[in-house]
């Protein structure tokens, strides 16, 4: 029997430019089944919201109003949140609740937007309700900048932190080259122990601005080594632009730059790989300078890639439609048929096959070297950068949308 | 008698997204004027280009054809430089060799396109030629994304910088209330001695996610009194979100962030101020980030404000006609008439008035407590953001213009 009841959707994890575009795409999708769904809720603040019982009812006039904003709105528009739920036979009680206020608001289609981590906690709330039969279709919703979730070709949300770095690159190569005499520009990109992101650099090549060395997580990182690549470079050109990226390690494995804090899922928290990096010229006379995109690549929505959000809405889609053809317990993924022409399409996965599971760049888009991507990876990432957002400016100022 | 010659164009001091909006504004209008100006030639890397004897003409096909793309283009088109001429009394090598590359190249029109160490150059040079009875008509082109030129309103380069900042800015905002516990980010953003660009991120209050509290260099900055102005926000919103000028400085007149090295001009080298703002908060659980915007507000030209491109295209062009209606000593400005609607005018001054003298914010515009700008600030830096850059992208890679 088809399931009638309410929606609920939830934010996890770091925010992409486009996490709200998929939000989108599932609150427009399920505006379409009044028979079915009769109210959308979002989670203020994922799982927290829940646990609180802290909803917001999207189909208030005002909240409707803002809908179409949602696609041009960085952050994470209901709110994120960092909540590992605990196994289940350790502690319960947050099962329980969750149960409880799904219960009360008549959830019976749930969707769960984010990365690896997040994806295992959507899977843990399938595996429960299943347990605990109450009937409620959950669906996980793929979100991360950092490209590294399993089995999907690509990520929504990568194609336009991809488009901040390879724009923001190639301006700042531009830039540098307006001297004779240049620097060492050293910029550090996010990714944990996936280099896709600082990968994404190398598109800036087809400005004509691009890195001359990229350094990722999958390639065991020598200081002297990359000194020497550096040198080499400067002593060619009069500058290098190298792109880092925040995970790289030794070849013990340990982070070239480790804080020693960790965060909520345990995870080592990095900072200052490029600062740490240019002090390793500071015996030269070589002018350096340390360049961190930080939170610019994954909240400059004015810059993302048309196709990206595009992707996001219609994931989000086809997460809703799922729900309501009684899937559960999947996450949509991107499957590509071609680059040249670009062909892509949409099928599911279990959710256990990619909670927690990370992607890295395969050994063949690395150069033989260890300091470069080539062109498998640059056939790759183009097609993922294409379009350009439009923005809403309102006499010159970014417009986002607002949920009470 | 009406001067008939060539033009020599040079760029000077740091890059804004704009400079090469100005040099498309004199080149297309130098070439209007077939019967007084044979050729255009631009000076490769500004005054080392003359000295060096190594000038780009612009009007090859392969140049020409790359004209339309200059005001999308960051950067110094035809490269830029940071030397100061000596003192004529002192050393007058660098000016023969000038005056011998002016009349080798029958140069009659001279633009030179800087901030204020720049027009100090632009009246040396100016003051020579005439000294030497050589007939050269000598403009001054403004351009600093500090907005510390005075006598002029505003100067071309700043409304982008200002537009990249503000809308930065506003993402970053947005993407810092992810979380219901937020962070204290402190963003970092140029400016040595005028607090403008720093003051301009207040225009991202009017998107709803602008900063708390901004420091300027303007006001004596207290460690005690920020802690405290920070401290105070958190407690009421569980996040901060802070706006700092890299050249802000404590009571004695003393650079806050004083890396102890000087540029070529003999300025002190600034870095690094919001990581030490950050380490202040070492000792608290508080979690803290710094972001430094860095190279990307100057060289941001996606994001750059289309009247700023406007009216740089409009210096240039009008720095033109004064030079070939036989002005000389020359520089335009713009004078505002009124802030609504935005009307301006345009004017010349004498470059003596200019060469180095520094804009500061005024203190009508700053608040009583010193840590934010008012209304009468917005009202002032508003208009100047209006507008977006249409960038040229193609399969989602943005195209700058190339010379040779």
């Amino acid at each position: 029997m088809k399931l009638v009841g309410n929606v609920l959707y939830g934010q996890s994890g770091g925010p992409t430019s486009v996490i709200n575009a998929s939000a989108y795409g599932i609150i427009k999708q399920a505006l379409l089944h009044e028979e079915t769904i009769k109210k959308v809720y979002c989670c203020h603040h994922g799982i927290d919201g829940i646990l609180k019982e802290d909803l917001i009812d999207i189909s208030s006039k005002d909240n409707l109003s803002q809908l179409e904003l949602l696609p041009h709105t960085p952050g994470a528009a209901f709110g994120s949140v960092r909540h590992k739920l605990k196994d289940i036979k350790e502690d319960a009680t947050e099962y329980q609740r969750i149960l409880e206020v799904f219960k009360k608001y008549n959830i019976r289609f749930f969707f769960y937007n984010g990365g690896n981590d997040s994806m295992d906690t959507c899977n843990k709330i399938s595996l429960f309700l299943k347990s605990a039969s109450y009937e409620c279709n959950v669906i996980g919703v793929p979100k991360t900048i950092d490209n590294d979730l399993p089995i999907t070709d690509h990520t929504p949300g990568f194609g336009s932190a991809a488009k901040f770095i390879s724009t923001s690159i190639s301006e700042i190569g531009c830039d540098a080259s307006a001297y004779d005499q240049g620097r060492i520009n050293i910029v550090e990109i996010m990714g944990r122990n996936a280099g896709w992101l600082a990968a994404s650099s190398k598109l800036a090549c087809l400005s004509g601005y691009g890195p001359d060395l990229i350094y990722l997580p999958e390639v065991p990182f020598s200081k002297e080594k990359f000194i020497e690549d550096v040198k080499k470079i400067y002593a060619k050109q009069n500058r290098c632009l190298v792109a880092v990226s925040e995970g790289i390690k030794d070849k013990d494995g340990n982070y070239i730059s480790d804080t020693g804090t960790l965060d909520a899922f345990g995870h080592k928290q990095m900072g200052g790989v490029a600062s740490y990096l240019v002090s390793l010229f500071s015996e030269t006379k070589l002018k350096t300078r340390a360049i961190e995109l930080s939170l610019l690549q994954r909240s400059a929505n004015h810059l993302s890639s048309k196709r990206d959000i595009d992707e996001a809405i219609e994931v989000g889609k086809r997460s809703l439609e799922a729900a309501i053809s009684g899937h559960n317990g999947k996450m949509i993924i991107i499957k590509r048929i071609s680059s040249k022409p670009y062909g892509i399409s949409y099928e599911e996965v279990d959710l256990s096959l990619v909670a927690n599971v990370e992607k890295i760049i395969p050994s063949d888009m690395i150069v033989k070297e260890g300091n470069n991507v080539n062109q498998k990876f640059i056939d790759y990432a183009l097609p993922l950068i294409k379009g350009e957002n439009n923005a809403v400016f309102i006499d010159g100022i970014i417009q986002f949308a607002k949920f009470k």
